[in-house]
């Protein structure tokens, strides 16, 4: 199989990949997905005072200390603070004030007791038992303290620490700024979805397959063009895209045929090209190229070959361009249910069901030009070179999708 | 503990929750995450011709059959076709033409030549090796054939599912709609992020916590709205939302306290309570209610609470209104390398991180207040009531975040 390995293929391209150091600002609900990009440090205690965790009474342990429902002890109730009010007014031997859950606890109280646990006096309470120091009590600085850096840098932000984020007050956040790419998709029997198929057309399924897989990604496209088999245009596209994109990813016109532009484009503008071919099935053509800092991956045109080198060689790409490390590939093992009939000598990527530690195979034909038979697949399955067929029983490995 | 048991309360409420079926188009970008809500079938073969897969000489069988280096068979080339081209002229005996990859195959071709296997002639070729019938040949309908269901209604689209549209030539489809979600959190002592925090206040991370996981679930909350610890307000706002919503979150006042209105807000509006109470901590005081057949799910005011009762009463809730499977709990066993000390009776849910096999617990408290500790914890330990401490090198069971 010609070309080099697909691990030699990622490490030239992230050799060429520019890590986005620039930042934007992003409000509390446009953080999930995105990385910080600066420490976010406490600028306060919280809670930022000691509260309630219940509804009753806050008085001194000092006071309650021989209680009991013979014996309760009588307190004068000398004010009421609920949720969101502040007492500046010290609690003497002898008082309680009523407090209700999530309440600042005033000055002098060192504990709370449970309304249930009293006579729901208002003038003054009966307490019916003892509580010990700092019981029913939460601390100021508890959750965190000024100064705690909750949230490191580089952090991938998600659900919670959006919340986290909202409780320290932020409504604005420093992250990393996405990628901008460019799709350009090539071929003179392309047409777009929802108009007329004519004679010798198929329709661009390319352009969705990689747009959609990008936003799962995080990364919506910029723009994306669709380019017929002129290697002058593509030319345009590219030197223009690469005015304004941090990566162009192009699909077709990558082989050895007449129509395949993307050589003749790529040297037109003076591109650097790094490699041309890998050692996998499907997506052997691909090409990568860089162009005024930019990196250009061009993809062949077969839709199974774009949704695998999208994986294999993009994702990678992504990963370090936007420092998000849950785009990483994650590897499986399993045991072969079926038995994969095709044995070419290279490496074979290999749609696939991974399901309690059992690989499955898709009905339907696993021929590169063809994606139908991916739907439910959860997996492609890594079939190294030198091996022949894949045999039910025997164990393979696979990344996940 | 008081109340239900958390799989009698999930009952409940997908037996008050309604499964929405009207349905709305969706651009092909739009469908990732969305559910198919009609049969795709196809309407033409795709391809919609026979096609080669290389570069090279469409001919007949029979013509090369014979062929080889020092006995070349040489064929007249009749004309090019090129992908998107098509061609009405039949080839006859003797004839080839040139074709690239993706074109159409001409009436009475049967094979393809690889233009390696030729001399790359123009006016005639010589061809060097034999190929058998329907060698180097793509049958129309090879991806799929008129008339097949690709797509089943149901199915949740996925950017394989949306690129399998696009292959159709489909640029709408037609879908359920999102479900509209009001979001109503209360509290006298919430400051919204970027205000200033007063005393005795503390900022409002529910909604956040809540609208962001909502947006994981492909849920944008139609409006959110913080309300202060007036019962009239808050029933205003839920006739308000009722008007409008498919389901109804709200957040604190269902306990017992003075200042605990969700109890107080529903009997105004006379919505019917379906349970109060649920085994499990956090998140015990949970209360459910149905109001014109609109669903109202009250949580407790703690961010821990919140999250919690999140997973495990609103992602089922969810999963049946947008009949979304992938919202489903996924559960996994492990074994605990940390002790988890406190020992209530109830069942008790923990904030976990799990990774081969083993739970970590997090630095920090793991109060129903606190949210900071829950950072990088990717599931929520289920300690079932009866137990007592989770001791280092038990086995423990978690659903997944």
């Amino acid at each position: 199989m010609e070309g080099i390995t697909v691990e030699q293929a990622v490490e030239l391209i992230l050799e060429h990949t520019p890590v986005i150091c620039e930042t934007e600002e992003a409000g509390l609900l446009e953080t999930p997905g995105r990385i910080l990009a600066e420490d976010m440090k406490a600028a306060f205690d919280n809670p930022p005072f000691d509260r309630s965790p219940i509804d009753g009474y806050a008085c001194r342990a000092e006071d309650v200390a021989g209680a009991s429902k013979e014996n309760p002890v009588r307190l004068k109730v000398t004010e009421e603070i609920d949720a969101g009010q502040y007492s500046v007014r010290k609690v003497k031997p002898g008082e309680a004030v009523r407090i209700m859950t999530g309440a600042a606890i005033p000055q002098g109280c060192d504990c709370c007791i449970r309304q249930e646990d009293t006579d729901y006096g208002e003038e003054t309470v009966e307490i019916y038992r003892p509580e010990k120091k700092r019981g029913n009590y939460c601390f100021a600085g508890e959750d965190f303290k000024k100064g705690t850096v909750l949230l490191e840098k580089g952090t991938r932000l998600g659900y919670v620490e959006a919340a986290i984020l909202a409780g320290m007050g932020a409504d604005r956040v420093k992250v990393y700024r996405k990628p901008r790419a460019v799709l350009l998709t090539s071929g003179d029997e392309v047409v777009e979805p929802g108009r007329e198929l004519t004679q010798g057309k198929i329709y661009n399924s390319n352009l969705t397959l990689l747009t959609a897989r990008m936003m799962d990604f995080g990364v919506c496209p910029v723009y994306t063009v669709t380019v017929g088999d002129d290697a002058a245009v593509m030319a345009d596209q590219l030197q223009k895209a690469a005015k304004d994109a941090d990566v162009i990813i192009t699909t077709g016109g990558v082989s050895v045929g007449k129509k395949d532009i993307m050589h003749e484009s790529l040297r037109m503008i003076g591109a650097e090209r790094i490699f041309w071919r890998v050692q996998m099935k499907p997506g052997m053509p691909t090409l990568f190229s860089v162009y005024q800092g930019v990196p250009i991956v061009s993809l062949s045109g077969n839709p199974f070959g774009v949704a695998v080198t999208m994986e294999l060689l993009i994702r990678p790409l992504l990963q370090k361009m936007m420092q998000d490390d849950t785009l990483g590939l994650v590897r499986v093992k399993g045991i072969m249910a079926d038995t994969f009939e095709k044995s070419a000598r290279g490496r074979r990527f290999i749609r696939a069901i991974w399901e309690n530690g059992v690989f499955h195979l898709p009905d339907g034909l696993h021929s590169n030009g063809i994606l139908s038979s991916m739907v439910g697949c959860n997996c492609l399955i890594d079939r190294k070179s030198g091996l022949g067929p894949l045999q039910t029983g025997c164990e393979a490995e696979a990344i996940l999708l």
